[in-house]
């Protein structure tokens, strides 16, 4: 197929920002709900184009879970619909005053929130995200500027396409959504450098493609990275409620950047938290230090590696620590800021570790797993940010927004 | 003199960041009061080590601008001790609750304001931005991380150590200010990238320095870019405010990039308004297009180039339009982002100025000159941000923080 070059359709998403911003709210709920309708009416279509995906992956011998994630089913698409049309009835953050105040000159100044402008987004296999990441975008007023995966390539534009029909018959501009249809991988990177076109950039995606992002982008970004999140059992800890927030951080769902990697438990409860630990997750591998290695016979040395990995699956680092103060150096050392847990009594021990460890959400007595945008109430989540710049935990609408200060005068000039 | 390797100065500024976030306010202002003693007790020392730095700017036949910038005075270091107390009198950010909510399962979320952590400033000349970065760092809880110039080197050591002094006497690591000393070219681009060390890079300096961040940095950082600032004057303007304003903007400091560089006047008062530009900037160089050559004889026709251009400089473009929708554009079109103004009488032109120009900031009635910290009511500022994540506008003690959700629950686990 012929494909377009990325100039141009930096162009063209350029050019539908100021329409899209523009965008009243029913407008835009209006777009929401009949790119639903469509999405479930063209079903067959998008099927067909997946097919051919899903055919390309199977002949170049890719995994069963990357089939899987790239196969559709006249489910997946209804979930993906359903998804817009809970996006129409999230509250539209467009407008909101953050803030206002007069200067003693007269001067009327406000800040109201408004659209980024161009969001670009870089995500891997799931063409499921298409739908997800335009529906947060439009919502939000902005254009959705999509570099999806080669290998979801056929999938990605048909949805694209049928998303882009329900903006034009909501009286959107269709390129509301640009969809990059050049697959290779340079193009990636020209994606990422376009400055002036691309207001904020979002990575969903691996290693590579963040280490790629640091290295190449011009263009700002927010990286959705790894969470090597921590449960750390106080001494004063109910190890009834430990046992149980740990085995659903670890378990519920390994795969998920908010599931537990290590337990941290204080050495006055270890012995009698390690013989539970060892019980409820007999299921899970086990690694520690020598006196976790002392009370679980199965538990196998930890490398610092081990202590520096999120191992997304059912793997657990372990370390018994003599104070709150070793637990918090010692997940500020290891963790990668994005969710850390404390199972304590003690208002002083939760205090503390609510003020003293970085990260993005300090949980005390519940699950690292609530780290999350429909968790949190946001009804929608485009990911989680582990920068601190901008965004920082789960973001939802108001995170693809920002602000403009208004300054209303009666002709004042500066002295 | 010897010098301290980037990764060690990296280290020792990481280390300083807790304790610099946990500390009260009451210390941090002790610490900015007796910074503030301590520079003036000992302007002597920094005047000597100034004195090195402004002679060999000399002998490398420096302009005479550069070296004006670079010399300090015992009045310049007096209005740099003043800063830092009223830096001491503004409100500590830290700890603001930025909003919070009770989940259906009882989870108590709250969203609070914490600082960033290190602060990496790259800055040019200018040896008072040392302690003005330093001031603005401590009081809103973060580690100041500083590369200036290799031509002040010798005065910034001089003020950083008398500002490492005031934290020690303040109960506060020394470290909580972390100068480069290491003034090799290549020094800089290693600073920015020292991911997981700086957690917000802010350059001040010109565009060099801009490209290179975009081309070099990891960390994430926010630009202070440049102020293409335009004053549109619609058709039912009044004309006496418009040159007030149009005077003001581009004459009382037209070096600053709130200053104004663009005149864009709606053709029903093109030919009475020009009139009085013609005479009001008689001191000022004029370009523009046909319409405006034909009303000021002296007026030079106007390339692209130069309506692109901030000049910074007593110059100014001026166009001609036919339309408040043609000037949106051409904003749009030509400018920085930064502060654009309308003088209008009409309330649908000032509503729609202020909706479709995108920049940080828009004045309806105002001279863009008031777009900064000070003016904002912001008591300082460490730069004003033309990008649209994290802050957007002039940047206070505010836009140092990011923040943290902190979640309290009572053993809850997800479903």
């Amino acid at each position: 197929m012929p494909v377009s070059s990325i100039d141009d359709l930096g162009r063209r998403a350029k050019a539908a920002a100021p329409q899209m911003a523009r965008a009243s709210t029913a407008q835009k709920d209006d777009a929401l709900r009949t790119a639903a309708d469509l999405l479930v009416s063209r079903t067959d279509a998008v099927l067909a184009a997946n097919a051919e995906d899903v055919s390309g992956a199977e002949s170049r011998g890719e995994s069963a879970t990357v089939i899987d994630r790239l196969r559709l089913t006249p489910a997946k698409i209804e979930a993906m619909a359903g998804g817009l049309v809970q996006v129409a009835s999230l509250a539209d953050p467009m407008g909101e005053v953050i803030g206002g105040w007069v200067r003693p000159n007269g001067l009327r100044i406000s800040q109201v929130r408004v659209p980024l402008g161009v969001v670009g987004i870089i995500y891997e296999n799931r063409p499921n995200v298409t739908s997800d990441a335009f529906g947060l975008c439009l919502k939000s007023g902005n254009v959705a500027f999509l570099r999806g995966s080669s290998g979801a390539i056929r999938s990605n534009l048909a949805i694209a396409a049928v998303l882009r029909d329900a903006l034009v018959k909501a009286g959107l501009p269709a390129d509301g959504l640009v969809m990059v249809d050049d697959t290779r991988r340079e193009v990636a990177t020209q994606f990422m450098r376009q400055r002036g076109v691309i207001d904020c950039l979002i990575p969903r995606g691996g290693r590579s493609l963040i280490a790629s992002i640091l290295e190449n982008a011009t263009v700002p970004f927010i990286i959705d990275g790894d969470g090597n999140c921590h449960l750390y059992v106080d001494a004063s800890a109910d190890l009834s409620m430990a046992e149980s927030i740990l085995v659903n951080g670890k378990t519920q769902r390994p795969s998920v950047c908010n599931a537990l990697e290590s337990l941290v438990v204080h050495r006055d409860v270890a012995g009698d938290f390690l013989a539970r630990v060892d019980v409820a997750l007999a299921d899970v591998e086990l690694v520690g230090d020598e006196r976790a290695q002392a009370t679980i016979s199965r538990c196998a040395p930890a490398t610092d590696e081990d202590y520096a990995t999120e191992f997304l699956d059912l793997k657990l680092s372990i370390k018994v620590v003599d104070s709150l103060t070793e637990a918090i150096d010692h997940i500020n050392a290891t963790g990668t800021g994005h969710s850390e847990a404390i199972i304590t009594t003690e208002l002083a021990a939760a205090d503390r570790f609510v003020a003293e460890v970085d990260a993005a959400a300090v949980l005390v007595n519940a699950s690292t797993r609530f780290v999350d945008g429909e968790e949190f109430g946001f009804g929608a989540e485009i990911g989680i940010s582990t920068q601190k710049l901008h965004a920082r935990g789960p973001m939802g609408l108001r995170e693809l927004t920002t602000a403009k200060y208004v300054v209303h005068g009666a002709g004042q000039i500066r002295a």
